[in-house]
């Protein structure tokens, strides 16, 4: 099969087309048709060497995907070839920049019935992990407010809508115009230009100085530390990305707050809840059948532009997500 | 009235004793005549500088008490005169190193009639810093395996206890003999002498490699950083102390964990939900009534010797709590 494999560490360069072994299901597996897939800043970190510790070269990588069942192992129940579906696949497995995949079942969901598999494409890892960091970590309640930072983002669009549907009240910040657009598309009660606001001081002034019940860090660094003075007492922060090495949040003690490390990679890496992820596709599906929920597809691709993607998500500030079409 | 004073930050030479004047009940708060309070790391913090910005000396500290409601503030409803009470006073109020005190009646519940003052005084802050801990913060759930830290001091001993109660498993930590027996009559159902024992090993062998689903890290420093080779999966980390500044959890990151910072003085200090600590204390309260929990008092000194109890708690290992009677 065709598949762009990464033939060594390092820059977007490495990637590279290959023909691979076509990839045999376990008895748990799903091998899905790759329709498309989308990137996400996990490849690059991969790519570069995260999670690439015991792995062999060449490798695929790819953590969104949707298609169609072609074979289906000995113990999974409730899939048959020919359903369309979506996933995000292990980060620690072959992924879906290939024309075939392999994904645990449990993993996977019927993708949603009104979308193209381009846009259902964008949506799983980053709806998988806003779900897990605002409903699973944080449970936010309605009539919270809740900070999202770079919301015209993978995740923070996905967030924004989440955060809305689920009645909190949400600021955002985002800087470029298409950014700051997507933000107010998605139901953002404030938008801030980081650029020409200091995000802080809006921040307080918006919450009469009390601070957000939640804050949602998607970005880091410095971003991280300036969010520590946008937390109420008794506030949740989550970060999908990390945190700066050389802070420490002594402010969160104060604020008896909570700080939760989002990681979606961790039920398929470690071999917990796989089934989790699953739901969670089924449940968003719905709501975007419904009308709820929306991807925000900025760019498409074709799979021999893989590493043109790679650069723009690691090097611009890009909006929404940027889909790969497989077939 | 007579009570024991900061009368300037430093050590517990600083404490002495002094006719101060009569405080007056606001109109939330109850006038308590203290018969019993008990001591706490918080007080030596306060008497070296924490929490001591815009505060003027002589200052009272001391924050558990059990005695009898003497003065009822105009808009309190639920407490009379000569009720029998215990409670947490709020942290940058004056304290119950005195015959009296004021405290908002939120903060406030009947004592258990079970336990005399002097065991009752034990109970309010530690009782409420474990229960937030790990019912409102970690929500442990039954069958969880929680490792827990120093489970022969103040906060431990009842922490243990509440584990039990809700049916988790709990690993602890200790080390002089009074502790680890402490911990076995607490229910734990393992006891580790943590200067004869690597705890790390002993909790992943104990686990299966899994590690703990909640860490309570009542220590600080070099336990909290080795603790995090000891959580689960999706775990939770509870420090009620703070943790060391020249190290960050990436680990947890990995692990998709949560890391709650709790800090029992937030209702009082900022003004929010101070009625949760009512709660919780009628709740311990009826616990208590009922022979489920138990607050172990290792000593007990008079308001005079306060000062030698500050220096215990500041220097010793000391196991369970100190209590000071007053009346």
């Amino acid at each position: 099969m065709r598949a762009i494999v990464v033939t060594q560490l390092g820059g977007p360069e490495v990637l590279q087309a290959r023909e691979m072994p076509m990839p045999v299901p376990g008895e748990h597996d799903l091998l899905i048709e790759v329709h498309a897939c989308a990137i996400n800043p996990i490849d690059f970190k991969i790519r570069r060497g995260a999670f690439a510790k015991n792995r062999e070269l060449p490798f695929i990588l790819g953590y969104d995907l949707s298609g169609v069942v072609r074979g289906v192992g000995e113990k999974v129940e409730g899939f048959y070839e020919g359903n369309e579906v979506y996933a995000s696949p292990s980060l620690i497995l072959n992924g879906a920049n290939a024309e075939f995949v392999c994904v645990d079942a449990r993993l996977v969901a019927l993708k949603p019935k009104s979308l193209s598999h381009t846009d259902a494409a964008a949506l799983p890892l980053v709806t998988l992990t806003a779900w897990e960091a605002l409903l699973k970590r944080a449970r936010i309640e309605m009539g919270q407010t809740i900070l999202i930072h770079a919301g015209g983002g993978g995740v923070g669009h996905v967030a924004i809508q989440i955060a809305k549907l689920n009645l909190a009240r949400v600021i955002t910040t985002a800087s470029s115009h298409d950014s700051l657009s997507l933000c107010h598309k998605c139901g953002a009660d404030v938008v801030i230009n980081y650029r020409e606001e200091n995000f802080v001081e809006r921040v307080k002034a918006e919450t009469g100085g009390r601070g957000c019940d939640v804050v949602f860090d998607t970005v880091g660094g410095e971003t991280f530390d300036r969010s520590l003075d946008c937390v109420a007492v008794d506030g949740h922060v989550i970060t999908c990305v990390g945190m700066p090495s050389d802070k420490i949040p002594q402010k969160l003690f104060r604020l008896n707050a909570t700080l939760h490390f989002e990681f979606k990679g961790a039920p398929a890496v470690y071999g917990v809840r796989l089934e989790s992820h699953g739901e969670i596709l089924r449940a968003a599906a719905l709501l975007v059948d419904q009308g709820h929920l929306k991807p925000y597809v900025s760019r498409v691709l074709e799979l021999d532009e893989l590493a043109e993607g790679h650069r723009l998500i690691e090097t611009e500030h890009t909006t929404g997500k940027i889909v790969v079409n497989v077939k």
